[in-house]
């Protein structure tokens, strides 16, 4: 039992995941009844177990149609492949229709690059674009990432998921593929060419906007990339990172819930192996069945801390739970009021039931809710997204972890018959030396990001050049800015999303000026058919 | 007979190819006996069956070691499938070595972007390269471009060019991650990860240099692209271009010259349905077996004065054939002294003689001298590469012709089993608007071009940014820049060869400079993890 603990296994946190990686040595961690991270299993299927798979249900203000787009599956072969049809989502047309846009034609297009899940939880989410696009004259496009929600290749969830072949085209550098397409293709077949198209997204979708504007300048003239920690690869940054932020998130709150939380595991563990330990456990923590060990509830609880760091915002919110304003501050004051004596993994439960049953209607709490136990993401990380992460002995109220690679690629193999190429988005999209690369290269990208976010830390935090800017706020949380605006929003995030409602203005305005100036000139290009009127440097 | 040579068919230039696409509709051209585009079956094997299918017997001055470096069959999925070796050369070690580089480490690596066609025989043709890498102290690297020379997938040119399920993964989008993933192995191997990277490419090479310094602006600083007609798709140029440059490249020598050619498709015609007429045209042009047809000789004409256009140097060169300096100047000549009465036939034939035949030890010509009728650049040309071209009856010599694209598709079908993407080199690279597209974003890219060269026509003519710039020359042919240099260089050539060198220094120069700059900044994206001195925007 002391061992099991130390298997090697993926941390896949939802929205989107952490993946942690377990190393196999014993001597690694030193003692082997020591806690390792807990590997979150339990967790993974939240997203698209609530979001995507019962997609259908998301519930929102915003009007839109749902259409589809034909895809091939590799953009960049030829071997012969079934299409299959990408869902996206416009709404706006009305607006759009009759704006006439600053260049005589449409208006721009605001393009939501869909991330890994149901692409109506993330427009249900998205409100910010809902929001201004009406100003702006904008349709609005939300496209759903392939491999989730409804736009599945090979006709169905089942048969995408069947096995590593079938797995093998869920790649972000396909997603943006189909983005590009779906973008060209719409505007063509709606005499839209001319129209500007701004790019969004969040987390993993933000990625997508900021890596598809440098990628694809020629298809949208800039990207608002929130919470977008294109950094998190290799060693660009610190793989403590991740849970150093999610750490301080509770310090800064409270120095003691902190430590209850840091010194629960030992003793979550060691109650784990007492006789009827597991049961207690069960008990506890309100489990509907037996635990039988102590792993799964040590990934419950990393899941709850991890995400309350990404949802902690100001108000009261249902992004991924229904939560109160400031979650940690509430979640660490019941663990604070409960240091009454009663025990400290009593504390720790009256914390977490804040995060999983802030409603109060749960009866008990089923940590596997995931039949499957397989979802997008966890391929994207064993193919892609190998995003090294270890929780430092000294900053982290986690267990200690080291990252380490072998073990990481070895899970992969075993869980899902793939070798990760962990080297390959840095050759890919960059992300090394990022600021001297990008100084003089590229343009239009705003890297939003709030500080509490755990994510933050792999982000763009500083402004890259005059375009690739930076909007850093101290409280902000996972992509706040892209949210709907609320009655509650502190000035700060009101500020935030006014300067990137400027910036947008400015992209688009600069789109149409320059549209005009190149129009003298543009017909030059075939000027050296006649051979004459060359404009010679030599 | 007559219709005959209005069959769609395809016509593949070599290096690199002009691809014609024939229409089926008779009455598009007119009258069925007029003669059609000539389809350039003959002259589709002499790149490939010349230069890479007997590749080894390259002779050149400069010294490197071959070597081969695995790679990816789909660098963009995670289907499993075989890796391929890539060849690339590799010299100049010892003044990269010696170096020391501007910032303490090795110097730069300038990086051919290999084309359709042997790596050696690039190599020895770019003495350009050789000759400056000396004073950058630049490592020098021929990267092979896949499906080419001795870079096969499947272990052999016959399995990869098996068929289509074999050829489907030659791509643009292959070659350019093959170049960034060998780029970086390299760099890493030889502890070389700060020496900044410069592109080379001339023609189809070309375009992968400025494809590449845009879509992988974190792997090279730069790119020099000679003869790169990135505008050369759908109707970003209009598709008369390249045979009205070539045309005029004739009449500028003479017009009686470009008088003679025009007429002379319409009596080749003519004579062919004649009595005993092929073999009289058999034996006029001097070939070693019975035409069956027009259609041959027309497409072998055709070739000659395609690639008499590129490689119309101020000296003697042997790039595609031996040939004596100003050559269209000297095959004009030929033609106009023929006016003697013979036959314009006679005097065709005394003018593509000098072509085909310069060294004088020709006894007698082979029009087809590809068994197998298959090259990479069709498969590139039936895929993506899908360059609309037609012939004006107004200011072509040649016979007129509209490009159909129905025809086109319909042929590749036809001969290769594949479905060509007409639309996605623009979707993936862009090309329409450049001017605007480009203005404010990325940097560092020459565009190189001579004005004789039909290419030129669907290259980048003029500056668009400070660091995106055209260098253009009236009297250049196709990228005669990259050659070696010669005695007989014209003084526009020094001068196009300075002011490269020294942009190309200015970008090394930047790139040491950022460094340093960036350095004392770089390591501020992992401030967050402490949440302490962020720079805070809001």
């Amino acid at each position: 039992m002391g061992t099991v603990g130390f298997l090697p296994k993926l941390l896949s946190l939802v929205f989107f995941s952490v993946v942690v990686c377990f190393t196999n040595s014993v001597a690694d961690v030193g003692l082997d009844e020591r806690p390792s991270m807990p590997s979150g299993r339990a967790s993974r299927p939240r997203f698209t177990g609530k979001f995507a798979r019962e997609g259908g249900a998301v519930k929102t203000a915003y009007k839109y149609e749902t259409r589809y787009f034909s895809q091939p599956l590799d953009h960049f072969s030829f071997a012969e492949l079934p299409t299959f049809d990408q869902r996206y989502l416009v709404g706006g047309d009305g607006q759009w229709s009759s704006s006439g846009g600053a260049g005589g034609g449409r208006g721009p297009i605001f393009f939501y690059c869909g991330n890994e899940g149901d692409i109506e939880w993330f427009a249900a989410n998205t409100g910010f674009v809902w929001e201004i696009a009406p100003s702006f004259g904008a349709l609005v496009v939300f496209a759903e990432h392939r491999y989730y929600g409804k736009s599945m290749p090979f006709g169905s969830r089942d048969k995408a998921y069947e096995n590593a072949a079938s797995l093998s085209y869920l790649t972000a550098e396909q997603a943006l593929a189909d983005f590009a397409t779906l973008i060209t293709g719409l505007k063509r077949n709606m005499s839209a060419e001319k129209s500007p198209v701004v790019l969004f997204g969040g987390s993993y979708g933000g990625m997508l906007a900021a890596w598809m504007r440098l990628k694809y300048p020629h298809i949208a003239v800039g990207a608002l990339a929130s919470s977008a920690p294109i950094l998190q690869f290799e060693d660009i940054v610190k793989p403590e990172t991740f849970y150093n932020i999610v750490s301080n998130d509770f310090r800064r709150e409270s120095l003691s819930c902190f430590k209850t939380i840091k010194d629960s595991w030992d003793v979550l563990e060691s109650e784990g192996k007492k006789l009827n330990g597991l049961m207690n456990l069960s008990r506890t923590f309100h489990l509907c069945q037996k635990l039988n060990g102590t792993q799964e509830l040590s990934d419950w609880l990393n899941s709850a801390y991890s995400y309350l760091a990404m949802v902690d915002y100001p108000y009261a919110s249902e992004f991924l739970m229904p939560l109160p304003g400031n979650p940690i501050k509430e979640v660490c004051k019941s663990i604070d009021d409960h240091a009454d004596g009663r025990g400290i993994l009593e504390q720790i439960y009256a914390g977490v039931n804040i995060y999983y049953n802030y409603s109060g209607d749960v009866e008990c709490f089923d940590l596997e809710d995931d039949p499957h136990g397989m979802n997008g993401w966890n391929w994207q990380a064993c193919t892609e997204m190998v995003m090294p992460m270890s929780s430092s002995p000294d900053s982290s109220m986690f267990p200690p972890y080291a990252f380490d690679y072998s073990s990481y690629q070895d899970q992969c193999i075993q869980d899902l018959g793939v070798r990760p190429r962990p080297r390959w988005v840095t050759t890919e999209f960059g992300g090394h030396d990022i600021v001297a690369v990008l100084k003089e290269f590229g343009s239009n990208i705003i890297f939003s990001n709030g500080l509490l976010d755990p994510w933050s830390g792999g982000s763009v935090l500083q402004n890259i050049s005059g375009s690739i800017v930076a909007l850093v706020t101290e409280l902000g949380a996972h992509h706040i800015d892209l949210r709907s605006s609320t009655e509650e929003d502190p000035e700060w995030l009101t500020s935030q999303r006014a300067s990137e409602v400027n910036l947008i203005r400015g992209w688009i305005n600069d789109y149409y000026e320059e549209r005009r100036a190149a129009q003298g000139v543009e017909n030059v290009v075939d000027f050296a058919a006649s051979s004459t009127n060359a404009s010679r440097v030599l």
